[in-house]
């Protein structure tokens, strides 16, 4: 939900009707995550995640940065816009690790990688649950290792970057059922499962398969809370297909095809976060204009089934539906 | 589970074990199809159901199919033997259809395409259920238009074939849960989750998302009732990951990464079924000699789960492990 749709408001919706928030950290600064997790628990006492992007593990060739970059340019043009400098930065991984052991959510949540022991302990010790973002068994021993108080197993069905710790161009990607099956075999955490839940029979599918919890997140993207582009939440509320691609960000993400999306998604290459700077202010261009071929309408596979209803009512009607899915199965 | 695994002695101890069981009638002539069911009605007076491919649309272009046999040559020589014969047939589909109209199995089910509305009644008229696979909602509604008692929901975990009614580069393919919400969604019939199920767990799991029943294929391969290749049984006991590919039969399916998938996959044609007789002397040459980087190691994604024990076993594991899970959700 990083980079648009998260917004204290949403998060702040869902705690109030019973569910459990959560703020994305990911491209904001530390600041402007404190002055959030502020902003959410002026309007909010009750707990909440945070959730934080692991950083990079090494600049990209600059070179397959620029040819992208040149095969990018007419649509610049098009548009009006420049496109942004491709420069490597960590989000400010070490400042928001600091604020998250200061400020201390509920729960601190990672993607994109797992952090190092020292870092669970600290923010463990400061209060905080620790959860990690895992796409397959290999990732969840590794997280289990660290001392990961649970595990967010994400299935290839969810919206947005896959949380891999490492982006590679032959990745297997799992569906949600089967890599809970596969990672509940090996790993005695509770689970938090993730990707393509859109329904209270979904959660209810996730609970019996093992998960202690169900993550939603494309399910909330047409909330009046959440901060989704005009043009997204059309996209969003269409049956149209969705599709992984690099072409946004030099990293694997599930969006709804575009013009961009579909074009590029063959040549782009594994830059990140180098491409997402580069096509920031082309994406920035589009949510502004409504022009949506060159947004990165991040969606999960089933968008079509989003409500675009006050957060409060969708956590109500998942959990009324959920029991009476879970209630139906006996 | 057509092309090796599928047996009678399989599909009766699944049935005498309380669940119910299907022979594959695909790569099987009329002749056989029928011996298979006399057989498996002589091993047990319980239901079964048997699947059926429906004939692929139109011949591929001979020169396409030229090329690939032309890069596959080499491994042909290594191997010692000739590559098969490209050809075009439907599978006896008609003769099919007038077999299982004649001696009416409870159910069967169709694959790769949806049959016509006219074999959906003479087959139901005869007194068997008619069920068609599904990967997408307009496939879904395409059957339930043509009159289909039930729906095989197939998700994108699913071992061997993709059950998509035309088999396209760009084709979408959906993981089981995202599927069965967003099916159920616009179609009331029964339906049937298949696709990484390969616990109890897992089976809770779909019925909880709608499903009526849960459709296993992987899970039961390492059976001693299953006619599975000793190099087939030990990929499918590894943790190797699988993938899709068209290289062994020019139809999408997934199976284990090996040689023969991981160097022709990215260029292999949509030339189904002339590609799967072109590869058929070397996957025979591969089962027979143990030599597994030439054979198609169909496996869903949860192969690893898979446990080499009789299929009656399997089932009451199964059906053990799903009550415990229905039961631990509420």
């Amino acid at each position: 939900m990083a980079g648009g749709p998260s917004t204290p408001a949403l998060a702040a919706a869902v705690c109030e009707a019973g569910g459990f928030g959560f703020l994305a950290a990911g491209y904001r600064s530390a600041e402007e995550v404190r002055e959030e997790i502020a902003d959410l628990g002026a309007r909010t006492s009750r707990p909440f995640g945070v959730n934080v992007f692991m950083p990079p593990a090494a600049a990209a060739d600059p070179e397959t940065v620029e040819a992208y970059a040149r095969r990018l340019a007419p649509l610049a043009g098009q548009a009006g816009v420049e496109l942004g400098e491709p420069r490597f930065d960590d989000d400010e991984f070490e400042a928001k690790c600091s604020l998250l052991a200061e400020v201390t959510p509920a729960v601190v949540s990672f993607t994109f990688g797992c952090p190092e022991e020292a870092l669970v302990e600290e923010l463990r010790g400061a209060g905080a649950e620790v959860w990690v973002t895992v796409t397959n068994v290999e990732e969840a021993a590794v997280a289990a290792r660290a001392g990961a108080d649970a595990l967010v197993v994400q299935g290839a069905e969810a919206g947005g970057h896959r949380g891999s710790f490492v982006d590679r161009p032959e990745r297997v990607e799992y569906g949600l059922l089967a890599l809970l099956q596969l990672v509940r075999a090996e790993v005695e955490l509770p689970l938090i499962a993730t990707g393509g839940i859109a329904t209270g029979a979904g959660i209810a599918a996730v609970l019996a398969a093992g998960a202690a919890a169900a993550q939603l997140g494309t399910a909330f993207m047409l909330c009046p809370e959440a901060a989704t582009s005009p043009a997204h939440r059309q996209a969003l509320a269409s049956t149209r297909p969705t599709g992984l691609t690099r072409a946004f960000s030099g990293r694997l993400a599930r969006g709804i095809v575009n013009r961009l999306q579909s074009e590029h998604s063959a040549v782009a290459p594994l830059a990140y976060p180098e491409v997402n700077h580069l096509t920031a202010p082309l994406r920035a261009h589009g949510r502004r204009t409504g022009d949506e071929d060159v947004i990165n309408l991040w969606a999960g596979e089933a968008h079509a089934l989003a409500e675009a209803r006050p957060a409060a009512e969708v956590v109500a009607g998942l959990d009324a539906e959920a029991r009476r899915a879970a209630t139906r199965q006996r």
